[in-house]
């Protein structure tokens, strides 16, 4: 390592990954006892299977279109532990406050954790509480850390040549309602925030590979699902998950839509056999459902456009939107 | 709640506990599914009795003598799951990095959290890394959450009236090392920080309650003993496991040792016909491990003073000494 840490590397693109690579290396985070990836561990205790996880939040607006950074704290805990087929049984909560902070919003962020807990029935069960000084954080760090067990783990290196990928839902929203809070733009576009944890659990057994565009947005998710299961996939231009709007405010602020995050949406792996009954089941949770694109023999990622050419998708480099979760 | 957090909810004394008193409230954290404590939570799966717990770390300075942030983290985790009679079986790891935090120094924090992972034999398991604007954190902020095993739980409330209160060591060496390296102090006086699950499953069947006195000190920690079990402890002035220094730096400071945090030592009611056990097996790790106070009917806790009288111990209020966890 040298220099200093710099923003671009919290975005969740390519400088994001590099620097996660220098800190699991010395902490030597593959080893025997536990199988490993991005979004959690497991533990196969012989009688039982444990799944664990932990985010940080750090989000700048903390209350925006569709929600704030209690919901997207322990939505997103929730849903890291669903994408690995688990079923959550607690989360941990531990808050860091700054000195001078608003205790009618921490009462605010408290319930809105409180009402997701409650609808996605998955109990907050541990915490912990610090202050620092004035000046020395800005607002508030909430960290969430969830426990699931897990009977059939779905991995997301399990896609297969011949599959469907689809997504639970349109993508890049909690991006777009979260930027447009920041630079005060008007836009009907909420935050997709939520905990889908009961949607997954009705297809879990159907997924071959799945992963929550969460940082890196569907970019970084499905070239890391085509990487781990080595296929190449194509994603299908006419069926973009993406509305609109969030494509116009997208290209405005001269984002790539690809690498807007999602808060509440699971893209996945099908085989052609089971495509119909997912679809017709998250379609109850979610009607914009659907088929985005297929896998092949090969690897990387390519969009196949209008015009029938195929122009790959990269793996998003440096700053994308930092603070965004 | 009313008005803004102060400084003051951060220290672990009086302020602290209503804080977060407020906080569970709303998180309703008490349920079915779960036995929950200031330490940590605990599944009864059927198969599996799982404990979970959860902390922030905001030390300042980073580095002090003794240890840096990341050892007191990962050791408090496994301490804290140890204190519940459980075996740690992973760690997760989240940073929050300041953008200009130096490398060379992340990298010393991550060598040092492999160390302790190696030697306690708690593996890393799962992690998050963030990185917020300059000027929007003082540094770095780590939270680990830990996972373990337990068959039978020590709990907080199992000490009964005839029983000896026990130290695995001298206290309030981690307070004094941090503030001594904060005001530029001179003392040989290092930080205690270190995990002590190795010590504590060896004696962990023959204690029957322990609590690790973090944050609050002894004061706060043996008066949970005694509120939660509802007995009188009584502690012995002669028998105080302070260091001569400890005391001297202590009251030159103006504060109270009992409110002094340690982060390798942990506290416990033990029947006396296994105090001479349990003693023999402690001292092969820290010599200063003894008795220091004993329990009765009654409520409370005291000192018996040289002078033979009891001067009560009491919760320590208001703004202890932030930042030292």
């Amino acid at each position: 390592m040298k220099d200093t840490v710099k923003i671009d590397e919290g975005g969740g693109g390519q400088a994001s990954a590099d620097l996660i690579k220098e800190i699991r290396d010395i902490l030597n985070i593959k080893n025997k006892w536990t199988n490993c990836n991005d979004d959690a561990a497991i533990f196969n205790t012989g009688k039982e299977k444990i799944v664990f996880t932990t985010d940080s939040y750090i989000v700048d607006p903390i209350f925006f279109p569709g929600g704030d950074i209690g919901k997207i704290a322990i939505s997103g805990t929730i849903n890291d532990l669903s994408v690995m087929g688990a079923k959550p049984i607690g989360i941990a909560l531990s808050i860091v406050l700054e000195d001078g902070f608003p205790k009618d919003n921490l009462k605010k962020i408290m319930h809105s954790i409180n009402k997701v807990s409650q609808e996605a029935k998955v109990p907050i069960v541990t915490g912990d509480t610090k202050v620092t000084d004035k000046g020395k954080l800005d607002k508030i760090v909430i960290t969430t850390s969830g426990v699931g067990l897990v009977q059939n783990i779905i991995s997301n290196n399990g896609a297969q040549p011949g599959d469907f990928i689809i997504s639970s839902g349109d993508l890049g929203e909690h991006t777009i309602a979260l930027l447009a809070k920041r630079f005060n733009y008007q836009t009907k576009i909420k935050s997709d925030s939520h905990a889908f944890n009961f949607e997954l659990a009705q297809v879990g057994k159907y997924l071959k590979a799945c992963k929550d565009p969460t940082r890196g947005g569907l970019a970084a998710n499905i070239i890391e699902i085509a990487d781990k299961s080595k296929v190449k996939i194509i994603l299908d231009e006419k069926t973009l998950p993406y509305k609109k709007e969030t494509t116009a405010i997208s290209n405005l602020l001269g984002l790539d839509v690809f690498s807007l995050a999602s808060e509440g949406r699971f893209i996945a792996a099908v085989n052609p056999k089971n495509v119909n009954k997912v679809l017709t089941i998250l379609k109850k949770f979610n009607k914009e459902a659907k088929v985005i694109g297929h896998t092949e023999i090969g690897k990387d990622v390519f969009l196949k456009t209008a015009l029938d050419t195929l122009r790959p998708i990269k793996m998003p480099k440096g700053k994308l939107i930092p603070r965004i979760c």
